[in-house]
């Protein structure tokens, strides 16, 4: 049996439907830098889609290259971000706010999530108290929604951390670089709509969810950032056939495509998390999205090495490894059966 | 007659190649970030036609991107780059290399080159003089082949350069954003082993040259750049699923595509250059590869908008517009025999 | 006869006054950054100097670090200064615009000034066509008074500039590294008043103008740059004994003593004039303050620098050289008729 | 009586020696930038006081400017550096570090300080393993002495971090600020010529030791930073009248001035340490230096807030408040002794 490829949730191609439509446009000559008809038409649909018909919508290529963009848009020089010390910005980034000349200023997190009362006190002491003029002044939150450990923010978690975010007159920004994972998750009560009213900007991820490569940030209020084309391409992050990232959110966001996309992986995991729950594996906490983290020993570590690939999380103690599996809107479920089947 | 697209070089798809390997490669798994099969067999097919063994060769996706990562990188904190006054990077990337830290030292440039001599002077002045301790300090050269006048240094004036960077152990750097346009020309003597021979690094264009977006930087003696992998994850330019570059260059260097796809576009442009000329529109200034310079009146202006979609590029008087006209490999030559019957 | 050192105006310690209230002081306990007594004086005293009761002031330490500061705060992170091509921040700083992620955007100098048609055209190019949003967004206009050429805007010029700045909505910025020497020439007629006018910020120069080291930004609008305290903290500019700066603009803003110490300078530059045009020698060109630049060839440089500490300005061609003399508040005057006399 | 104030230890102006020479010397030109003969002489002299001929001395102005330029200057632009979580550059630099492009790493703090053992297992994780190449690599290790705790890193435990810095090839930089303190205090046992021996780059802090401002950079290897004047100037932080610092550090590095002049601080500093201990006061710690850390209640701060201004360090809960008093060397001892006695 071939292993099962788990590793990561970007491991292949795009929706079907995508490789049609581009199969299809191959050879249309359309202008560049995302003026195209199609990023147009995906610009609406993304704006019906969040019932903010007032959204400003562009699509970039990456997360980090988004999350960079993004918060350097949204932030003065002086200011910093505050996100969970988990925080893809926070670690996987290699610097790429700094380099923006932004520090990450972090918060303890709870399963990848910050919450409310710890930012009410953190901002009370940074923005209300005085003697912090020597200090980086915090400017921004920046969440994950799924989170790095494939938790979710309920809408009443969200709207907390916005009612705060709105007291201190900080901006709210969402990662959703795996946001159709929440969408397809029953546990999720957060829809497009409340990411369009609780924040300032959120990105709806492409590349994990289905597509090529893009992600399309949303800023609810149009004008929010005077600009924001040309930083942009001074970002580096401006794709000259633009028309690929339009036609490919075009795609996603035609027949609710999008909302759906994640159903697969949802499915894929549970039978997973039930299957090595039943088999007497132990999940190193628990996740409702489609990302599993157990936690091996070294004989349970090399047997399941022989049937998934999966990745490296962290080692918690010398004799455990945390690993994460991660499945996605591609995940053949045949082969999670046989994964399931080889636990016996 | 539908007006033909002569706008710019990047407004169709990839050559049909490569979108039938997307295709057909669309729902393998891979591993990300350029470390799958398709980026290693890529990587080995431009080592071989650059004769270049010990070349490291790194996908990255759009051109501005690729210029600010790599000098950059290149660059000492303290350094700036030496261009042409008329550089991609000195005036159409929206200041990417300044948010990166570095100043664009200009030279003149004669239709889009820099020669030798002003540079060996520029040198000497700036690296071997006392007094210049509070100025910038040179650390690059930046050219680009075709130039923005879709101009073409020969390996002799390459050569020159070459010779006063070492001179001055200035490191030199090629933007070949267009450079299977210049592979493809007749009037070109410099080939991808000149550029490993005489430069520290170049890239080779995709996305102007047949690819959906992609461009592949070479670093002709391995190992140049520590962690440049990191480099490019900090400037937000690593594309998580690296097998789209990957596979687009690995076809690209199949069979010497590459050395190939551009001839459509200086056929077409030969073809454009001699009909204008033989109706007496004036070229701007002679180019030899798939970009066209025309100054025209307001009424032959008024003429050519409703038959071709050019660009414009400058306004030399109140009477006068340049516009460019900018073939590919993929402008349809039909179209532009329709062009130049409305010429007439 | 001792050599007179005229290569610089900050060749010399502090005007004796400040010598001695630091000798009055020195074991005084103050708190620090500037929230001393002194600082509060001083800072009101430049506001009734400047007769802008409203404007905020603040004390950094020297002038690349205090344009770096300014501009950087005055900037969006995507904009660019408008400078001349002559202009300090454009040549003599090390790129230290650039390392806080900025363009310095060059116009023609005309001895030093940029002149307000230039200016339109720029703006007009630049702000008001389209097909600029790859290009770096003028944000700032910087000019220096005196200039780097020693020569002076005139309150007429200054106005047709702020006037041309109000229209693009572009905030002006004047370097005032050596104001005390336009204040104290008789063909001056910019006055503090005019600048607290018709700018958006300027400094007042210690450093060459009387002080051991200092600067004083005005900001005419008070609030114009919320938490500007921590943007200079942020560039590392921010003294700990801030009182070393407030005890100084003290005593330079107390009996008007700013407005006279530059005249020594100027009577000294004056002779200078006069008598090297008496003698044969070729002024560069004119310039009416503490600046004198001689183009000398190889016999005359030789002569002179037996007498004279000058400084290397350029070499115009192969047999002459440009040097500049600057006279300062503290140039001995019998020394400067010591070296008249030594040119016979 | 007058409240004595010890809220700092730079409120007062500089030592007597230095204010007599800055009297004397006021009107000598010499040249700018440190090209001056006192600074040369300061140099030589810092050189023979660290038994290190070889060293390359340069003077800046302040903390968190030379913070950020030696940091700035030993980092490549893609690395991080590893400091405590409460070191001056984590906190209270506003993020000039992160301005810079670099972020600041952390590891927990022992009141002030690493230790080599946490180190060892961080460089483990961060620069042996794979998979770290999303992460910012770590590229210098940054510790305080005394730490912002006024606590020491003895001998023993310097050579410690600095054997693993060599084991894992990370330059070690030491923030001297407060060195005088250090180096007066019996408790110490790293001499200047151990910071030479065991460092790649430190600094001899002035600003708080009795000068009225400047910090001397020394790299024990000299070359090891090429061209470090330049860097100096683009960051903003070369002094015009460089002779201000050189003959500061002059007459500190005189008969030993530097090596003493902490001597009052710490008598004054011990004194009040037994003296609140006695009378009930509890020490939030213990520290040697010059820095003193009590734990008050409400009560206790009311009472000392009539008779002392100290500044506020954090409140460990709602009934308390920690606050810092430090002495330096200009405290008045007799001064010391009359709050002691309004203890009782």
């Amino acid at each position: 049996m071939a292993k099962i490829m788990l590793a990561s949730d970007y491991q292949e191609g795009a929706h079907p439907r995508i490789v049609e439509r581009l199969v299809e446009t191959n050879l249309l000559a359309t202008p560049g830098y995302g003026t195209d008809a199609f990023s147009a038409a995906a610009r609406e649909k993304i704006r019906a889609a969040c019932h903010c018909p007032e959204a400003e919508v562009h699509f970039l290529i990456g997360g980090t290259q988004t999350n960079a963009t993004v918060i350097d848009a949204l932030l003065h020089s002086y200011e910093g971000v505050i996100a969970a010390s988990s925080g893809h910005i926070s670690v996987h980034e290699a610097g790429a706010i700094e380099f923006g000349g932004h520090k990450v200023l972090t918060l303890p997190h709870h399963f990848g999530k910050i919450n409310a009362s710890d930012l009410a006190v953190y901002c009370e002491e940074n923005l209300h108290d005085g003697n912090r003029e020597h200090m980086v002044i915090p400017g921004l939150v920046y969440i994950s929604q799924p989170t790095e450990y494939g938790t979710l923010y309920s809408r009443a978690e969200l709207t907390a951390i916005h009612d705060v975010c709105q007291r201190y007159q900080l901006p709210l920004y969402v990662d959703g670089a795996r946001l159709a994972y929440a969408l397809a998750c029953p546990a999720n009560d957060t829809m497009l709509a409340d990411l369009a009213t609780l924040t300032d900007a959120f990105y709806i991820g492409g590349t994990k969810c289905g597509a090529l490569l893009g992600e399309a940030v949303v800023f609810p209020q149009g004008g929010r950032v005077p600009h924001f084309f040309t930083i942009i391409k001074q970002h580096g992050a401006l794709l000259a056939k633009g028309r690929l990232l339009g036609l490919q959110f075009d795609t996603l966001f035609t027949d609710d495509l999008y909302l759906h996309i994640g159903q697969n992986a949802i499915t894929a995991a549970n039978r997973l998390r039930a299957a090595f729950t039943a088999h007497g594996y132990a999940l190193a906490f628990d996740s409702p999205t489609n990302q599993i983290f157990l936690t091996l020993t070294a004989d349970e570590k090399e047997k399941l090495d022989t049937v998934v690939e999966s990745s490296f999380w962290e080692a918690p103690d010398t004799d455990h490894t945390i690993v994460r599996l991660a499945t996605s809107w591609a995940t053949p479920l045949d082969k999670v059966e046989q994964l399931i089947a080889a636990l016996d």
